[in-house]
């Protein structure tokens, strides 16, 4: 998977292997980013299913959680694992990570299951819009690991359902989870500019691949856009507007 | 795993597989007990385990408590799909053991990082103590998964680990977690007792195996004693009195 044949053709699209593409620091200071930022999302991600699992109303939406969460972890080890294999150190990579989500996570505590499952599901969407995006920018390991991990983990249907159901049961829950919606989605924003903000290696990434050396802001505000576009879609398929 | 050749010999000690002893309408009820007990365990250990890396101080020991919560859950899906296999509904047999572990967990929360560890070094030790008690009265086959599921996910070594340390470093903390360790060991005891006062099934399994019909107070009395002599040793090998 690291190397390629001599004189082989890349496929269409293709920036090349790891191999070829890590030569370049500010290439690989990017991945090391994104696979931080990646791997302690998954950890997180384990630990608010985990949580909400303890709120779960009856023992088969627990253990469903449970599944959801052990697979987040999965996730996680397969990120670990790799930022070995390329000589990383996973807590180094993730540090600069840990505080810009728990302080996402301290401003959106859900104050019930439902909020929970609309949260878990609105940042795992989000989560994924944007490594999506990212993806089409990568070396072919990087993309093919981040794709992996990115693979549904079931979550999005189970939490759609519930939400739909507590909406059916009484119209007034709509209302309260609309303005949920959009209170997590104006957290999410601001904590991500602020990772933009400081993160430079990352920021070049999004914007352009490793050869673009300027930091455009149009260009990742661009790409927000398409991630609230697309956030406002899935409200309103869960019968909230947004 | 289910069959045995027509004529086979059975292994001594055993009393047979599955089929064979689960046409005793009284056993098959106590296996239910057992696994519903069992299941329920795991998916609880699952929560704390999560619960507990939350307050983890690094994110190695984050990451290391998300593994071992992970291993919990996958022992989980064992059982609950051995259960489906049978044709008893999961949560239909876990059920009767929600509220005595909830008891146990609301009596004994943890107050910091330590006493989340003894807590769930403790409660792993007794409850395989207890499992391996019980499996030498099973079937084959279900002994054969109940010590499948009992196998080490390593909690143990890393708790130890982590204890001794902090005792280490300062010795006020092994008074502290000593007092905490017999307040464990009390409320576990009372819980257990319960359970075995209200479900006669899994009791007669308990004091001598299906074929008991009578309801051995003394004998489950001992086993009792022999886990908590377990219990002592334990905590003297983690340089608490107990």
């Amino acid at each position: 998977m690291e190397t390629q044949e001599p004189g082989a053709e890349r496929p269409i699209g293709s920036i090349g292997d790891w191999t070829a593409c890590a030569a370049d620091p500010g290439y690989r200071a990017a991945v090391l980013d994104l696979l931080g930022a990646l791997a302690y999302g998954e950890l997180s991600a384990f630990e608010r299913l985990a949580e909400d699992a303890k709120f779960a109303p009856g023992l088969a939406d627990k253990a469903a959680l449970a599944r959801m969460a052990s697979a987040e972890f999965q996730h996680y080890q397969l990120l670990h694992d790799r930022l070995v294999e390329i000589g990383a150190d996973p807590t180094e990579v993730m540090s600069p990570f840990v505080e810009p989500l728990e302080s996402f996570h301290r401003m959106t505590a859900p104050s019930d299951w439902l909020e929970g499952l609309v949260k878990a599901y609105v940042g795992d969407s989000i989560a994924s819009d944007f490594y999506r995006e990212v993806a089409v920018r990568l070396d072919d390991d990087t993309r093919e690991l981040v794709l992996r991990v990115m693979a549904d983990t079931g979550y999005a249907q189970f939490a759609v359902d519930r939400v739909r159901q507590a909406i059916e049961a009484d119209g007034r829950v709509g209302g309260r989870l609309a303005l949920w919606g959009r209170r997590l989605m104006g957290e999410a924003l601001s904590q991500a500019q602020r990772v933009v903000a400081e993160r430079d290696a990352l920021s070049n990434l999004l914007v352009g691949g490793a050869q673009v050396q300027g930091f455009d802001l149009v260009e990742v505000g661009k790409m927000f856009t398409r991630i609230t576009e697309a956030h406002t879609r899935r409200m309103a398929a869960l019968g909230l507007a947004s």
